[in-house]
């Protein structure tokens, strides 16, 4: 059974990814530490350290005009003291203009309990290249 | 100036490297956690979960002949009570039979202290395609 401390961490992991769903740097600015030292990984990008440079790059992905579902799911969540640990397959579905893909990443989330509230200092996210290689297979065959 | 506890921690995170290079599950041993919650992604692999399943994937690595050099460089220690986040870049360069190609990957490692001994509970690399592409550009040439 999970502690009422388990489930306020899964809750703002969820909340994460409705903002990154909706697109919203706004929802973002609600989930993440804003601090000189927090840090990103997007799938396939080098690390970018800082919230300043951590929320320009939230921008820069919003801002294409393509609309997609992200739901994360095999949460495990940790915790002690301030810190959490959260790991997710994240489930996400990109629409273009006249189809759609399906992609998968694996995702570490940090968060750190400042005033009562669970907040994302780092996100690390990663494709898992397998069900590409699935797709290209079949694509070649 | 770093303060006695990030210096033990980013001892134990170059004594990570230095398994990796040295390809031994022996050494791996001596850095990781060994609990069944421990969980580790290497580039481009789904999550895997438990410190049985996590060594048989470094076994399974190593078991391969090819030697490689692997250094550690943007290394980022923060802590907080007993869990310190460790962010770095992996350079790493593999030789094969007649030519050594070299990667880099971007990799979050988690750290519990335990017994007053910093042990690695989730590591989490994926390869920064970039460098791949410009090697795969010069090799075109």
């Amino acid at each position: 059974m999970k502690s009422e401390n388990e489930t306020r961490i899964e809750e703002k992991n969820a909340e994460f990814y409705k903002a990154l769903e909706a697109q919203s740097v706004q929802k973002m600015d609600a989930v993440w530490l804003q601090e000189e030292w927090v840090s990103c990984v997007h799938p396939g990008w080098e690390m970018i350290v800082g919230w300043k440079d951590v929320r320009s790059t939230w921008e820069k992905i919003f801002s294409g005009s393509q609309k997609m579902r992200v739901s994360p799911a095999d949460v495990n969540v940790r915790s002690s003291g301030d810190i959490a640990w959260v790991t997710c397959v994240e489930n996400i579905t990109v629409f273009q203009e006249d189809r759609f893909d399906s992609i998968q990443a694996v995702a570490t989330n940090i968060y750190m309990n400042r005033n009562d509230a669970w907040m994302l200092i780092h996100h690390h996210a990663s494709p898992i290249p397998v069900i590409m290689a699935e797709t290209a297979t079949e694509t070649v065959q």
